[in-house]
């Protein structure tokens, strides 16, 4: 197949109901993306998935929806406030403006993570390598200053009275607020995860490459709180969990890597990405990084409350440390949006654009197709009707069956029932599998356990 | 049993793990609310009913999931830059703010909407009834003036290019503007609906009344797009569908009334809520409006784009009608929780408090209870790892069995599965019902499927 690019994704994307630029009619607005019928399917499914492994299967964690606005001193015991910014710097030829890390790590094409380089390092590696404006082509840079990326807003009722609020930049210290409140009420014993799912906000400058980096994006991510000598344990155990998860959704193992970071926070212990290789170069899917004692110790400093776990065997009394697991809901969308899509040369001559979901997150589940509207119609609606009270279901009766699977396989959808005078006669319909091509018959009462039986995420 | 207060249901909510105060160890953040790992399964349960009922079982109805922050232009043509807002009055003796429609409506004990009211009306209506402070118990009301409740943000890089931006007050504009999108690539033909669960955001002064009003909130919510002469019948199968749906949650009809509006925005033609009666009296619960073709109107306008419908088979162009059918994910959640909340008394003189949750929206569907936890731990434990692939699953194995019972009646469990010695030399385990509590005799391998079947939501 032709390689695939963003751009024919995008299209793609625009033309099959799955993701829409965000305010298109009036021109757009800038990195934000809204999900159509078929995307905001595929997404949910997605957090779905994540939920049922992560959550749900494993009764030491726990979930929690917490507020995007909270109290203004979460982030300055985060640290936010003060310390979180992008190093950002400005073209002065052409006035446009940069992310130092970006520039370093796409000229690179991902071999150089700026990740733990100071503004120094930065301006060096710049300056040494000849990296120009990639808008003008000049180099003409300013230096590298810190840009805070927090969405600031007011909750005062009057202008006078307003008090600065931010939206969340990320979705842990919801957590990390309610580590007590969870494990009291939960009665958690350590090692206990709580984990999240929901959106964050970041006023960012890079161009965003479709959902790889957008202002707004959901994160699913979790906060493993346990002793300092099992930490180093849980925190492997997350990396493999994280790559079997992903692995588990179809992904090839060949598109995957670990990258484990060289240079860390001050207070971090270990860390490390797992990388995909997208249409633009090999990229962070997600994290899990060894944090220590920090988050619980500055929420203890900065809130005055006591967040020291006490062990209910042993009554020794200690900040556990923390190990997180973060994976962005809508890169994780994108990768399987890039890893299912296929085009494939067909005997006739004619060419299938296919995406191989796997089922479980594929967005509709099973079309409905009457061969003959006027004879099938009827009938197919009433299995229509037996179909969407179990799956998302699509129903199409208009053009050639051809056309109409072609259309499914645009959006992945993984079966089409075909009815036709079969069904009418003797209950039975055919079923045809979206990867192989191949139909089976099926009776009408069977089509259900059938489903669900191949669409299960185990 | 004793009347349920909001106070009590707080105090359940923050014990069992339902519902914490926002940011709480920082003395809480006015109006937001975090979800504990009991709560979010409700409100995900919540989410998913709507989602079914309306989304997945109409194939008449498309969902997205649009960003929430949007091009500022979309808020100047819905009309909330410019008129927008709560009317609100200070009380001059204490310097407290308020709404003078909440204060109205309060104080008639919700007999009065002054939903529709001028401004002056308002004024007059609170002279009258000689109306005082809730806070002082004074009267020294200022006149009422218009308050924006949209947050505003700022989307530029830098100060001085900053561009104002609003959190969304409403989910309803990502459907309007998604309209041709939608329409187009899923060749849909009118009557067809958008369907759209998010969140939105209010800077609300009023006292919140627990999940009744939180400056963050999650909207589920339609619009219906249909010819003008279509128009009202399908409002009012709209009304009847969502009186359905909180009735199919196990809400008693008594609890539920309609409340058509008298008063009507210049543009709408017609406009219903359902009430429920909630510890604070008769409040909205969700609203079904006539919107005429205001918003397509006047997105159009404001846009530049031919918004218009082409009616593929008399080629007739028009702009559609709306039908909006919106219901709050929170409010819902809380009237569930009020609906479900139930104190009896038992025979041994003891009360149970015990949450009757339709099975479907219930946190956790089944608890999973080792007898006796030496010998029958871990035969439990190969049966939750049976259980949790399916299901969200509890395990207790502390405190007599009537005990973890009471545990599981106030988080709403349906079912407790007990482990004892007739499971590991029979095979067989007691399950216990929530509401009835009688218990019946089942094999191990029938439980999956016994659970599935009553746990639907159909």
């Amino acid at each position: 197949m032709s390689k695939l690019t963003m751009d024919k994704l995008v299209a793609l994307c625009k033309n099959r109901g799955i993701i829409f630029p965000g305010s298109e009619i009036y021109g757009g607005f800038a990195n934000t993306w809204d999900f159509g019928p078929v995307g905001v399917e595929l997404k949910n499914n997605v957090k779905k998935a994540w939920w049922k492994r992560f959550v749900q299967e494993d009764n030491s964690c726990y979930g929690v929806d917490a507020a995007i606005l909270m109290n203004p001193r979460v982030w300055e015991a985060s640290g936010h406030i003060q310390s979180f910014g992008d190093p950002k710097m400005d073209c002065k030829n052409c006035k446009t403006r940069h992310r130092a890390d970006t520039i370093i790590e796409n000229f690179s094409k991902g071999t150089v993570s700026a990740e733990g380089m100071t503004n120094e390092e930065m301006e060096k590696y710049i300056a040494e390598h000849d990296i120009k404006c990639p808008n003008c082509g000049k180099r003409d840079w300013t230096s590298i200053r810190k840009f805070n990326p927090m969405f600031i807003t007011s909750r005062g009722t009057l202008e006078e009275d307003a008090d600065k609020v931010y939206l969340r930049p990320e979705t842990c210290q919801g957590e990390y607020v309610n580590f007590l409140n969870v494990q009291r009420t939960m009665r958690a014993k350590i090692p206990f995860a709580i984990a999240q799912i929901g959106k964050s906000f970041r006023n960012e400058i890079t161009p965003g490459n479709f959902l790889f980096r957008t202002i707004e994006f959901e994160q699913m991510e979790l906060q493993m709180f346990c002793k300092e000598e099992d930490s180093m344990n849980i925190y492997n155990n997350y990396k493999e969990k994280a790559l079997k998860f992903v692995k588990d959704l179809n992904v090839k193992e060949e598109n995957l890597r670990f990258h484990d970071h060289d240079k860390l926070a001050h207070y971090a212990k270990a860390a490390c990405d797992i990388q995909y290789n997208f249409p633009i170069g090999w990229q962070e899917l997600n994290g899990i990084h060894h944090r220590s004692t920090w988050d619980l110790s500055r929420h203890q400093e900065y809130s005055g409350k006591n967040l020291q776990y006490t062990d209910p065997f042993t009554n020794e009394k200690y900040t556990p440390n923390v190990i997180e697991y973060s994976i962005g809901a809508d890169r994780l969308t994108l990768l399987l949006l890039c890893e299912a899509y296929d085009e494939q040369q067909l005997e006739d001559g004619e060419t299938r654009v296919v995406m191989h979901f796997h089922p479980a997150i594929a967005p509709y589940k099973v079309a409905v197709m009457p061969l003959i509207k006027k004879l099938h119609g009827e009938k197919a609606e009433e299995i229509l009707t037996i179909l969407n009270k179990e799956f998302m279901t699509q129903y199409d009766e208009s053009g050639s069956i051809g056309k109409r699977y072609r259309r499914q396989d645009e959006i992945g959808t993984p079966y089409c029932v075909t009815i036709d005078d079969d069904t009418i006669n003797n209950g039975t319909v055919t079923i045809r599998d979206r990867d192989t091509m191949q139909q089976i018959t099926l009776k009408v009462e069977e089509l259900v356990e059938y489903i669900k039986e191949k669409i299960k995420f185990i």
